[in-house]
C-alpha cells in the first residue's frame, strides 16, 4: 500500500470564496503516483469546507444568498459563540457544505462524472487557512 | 491491496426519488471479494445523492416536504443558475443530503447498524444518472 | 494491508447532546497501530451523527438552536414519520450535520487542523446507541 500526503493554503480575499481546486487535487494525484485508491480531500479549519459541485457562477452566488438565509452572518449577536469571534455563521454555513469529499481514484485519474468539480468553500476568509489532501492505495 | 469499481444508472420516473440500492451495493460488495476495507458510494451527478437513512416510506415524504422548505423549487426565477437549465434547488438538496458514503467492510459484509440503508436521492430525474462503488481493501 | 474495527456505545441524558469523542477515537488509532492510512468514524444509528467542528459550549448551543428551526421537533403531527415514532426531526438534523467523517492517519495520528475535534451527536437520545470506528492503512 502506497499513502501520500499535502497541504495546500488559500488566502481568499473575502470573507466568503469558493475556489476550484480540482487542478490541484490532480496534481497530487499525479504526484502520489497511486492507481487505484481513495483519496480524502477535507478542510482542515471548522469555517471551511471541501465540497463536489459545478464550476458555474449563477450557482456559487445562489449558494451564498442560500446559505445567508439558512445560517445569516449578522447579528452577530444571534450567536452565542460570538463574542471575541464573530464567525459562528460560517461554522454552520460549513455544516451544511460539509468539511470533505472522498473521491475514488481509477487508474490514475479522478473517478469523476461529467461535472463533478472540487471546491475550497471558504466562509470566514482572509487570512491563511489550510487544505489536506491523503490518497492511499496502489 | 484489492480495489474493485463499479457504476450503477438509474433513470427516475419522477423528479425527485429516493431509491434503496443497498442490495445492488451488497452485490458489488460479493463481486469484488473483500473482506476487510472500506466501500465508497457517490453520486456521479451533482443533483443527486447518495446517503444512508431509514427505508420508511413516511420519512422520506417528510424529507421531500422538508427539503422543499430549505431550497424551494419553484419559481424558477428565485436562481441565478436557472436560464437554460431549471434545476439549481436540486444542487442545493444534495449538498444537504450528501454526495457519498463511506462505509467500512467487515468480514465481507457491509459493517452497519440496525437499520442503516443506502439510498440514492435523486432531485433532477427521468434521465440516466450514475453512482460510483469503489471498494479498497483485502 | 492492516484494517482495525472497534464499536464504541453512548446513553446520552437528553434527547439531544454533543459528545467530544476525540480521545477515544485516538485511543483505537493508538491500538491499531497503523501509522499511514484513512479512519472512518460514523453513527451506526439514523438519528445520531458524527461531525467534526470546535469544542465550543456557545458554538453547540448555537447548533442546538439552529438545527431547532431548521428542523423542529415539535409539533410531532408535522412529519408523517411520527406515529409509532416521535424522532423525524432527529432524522433530519442527523441529514444536516452527517453521518459520518473520514480522517488522514499521518505518523500515527489523527493529521488535524489545530481546531478539529470529533463529536458525537445524539438527535435521540437517552437510550444506548453506537458509533463504529474503521481504519485501514499500514
Amino acid at each position: 500500500m502506497k499513502s501520500y500526503k499535502k497541504e495546500l493554503s488559500f488566502n481568499t480575499p473575502h470573507r466568503r470564496d469558493f475556489i476550484n481546486i480540482t487542478g490541484l487535487v490532480e496534481q497530487c494525484l499525479t504526484e502520489s503516483g497511486i492507481g487505484e485508491g481513495l483519496l480524502l480531500c477535507n478542510a482542515m479549519h471548522i469555517t471551511a469546507s471541501v465540497f463536489i459541485n459545478d464550476d458555474e457562477s449563477g450557482l456559487h452566488s445562489d449558494f451564498e444568498v442560500w446559505l445567508e438565509k439558512l445560517a445569516p452572518e449578522k447579528p452577530y449577536s444571534q450567536y452565542r459563540h460570538n463574542g471575541a469571534e464573530d464567525n459562528a455563521d460560517a461554522h454552520l454555513k460549513r455544516s451544511v457544505m460539509g468539511r470533505e469529499v472522498v473521491v475514488a481514484v481509477t487508474n490514475g485519474k479522478l473517478d469523476f462524472g461529467p461535472w463533478e468539480r472540487i471546491f475550497y468553500g471558504e466562509f470566514d476568509g482572509k487570512r491563511k487557512k489550510r487544505v489536506l489532501i491523503k490518497i492511499i492505495g496502489e
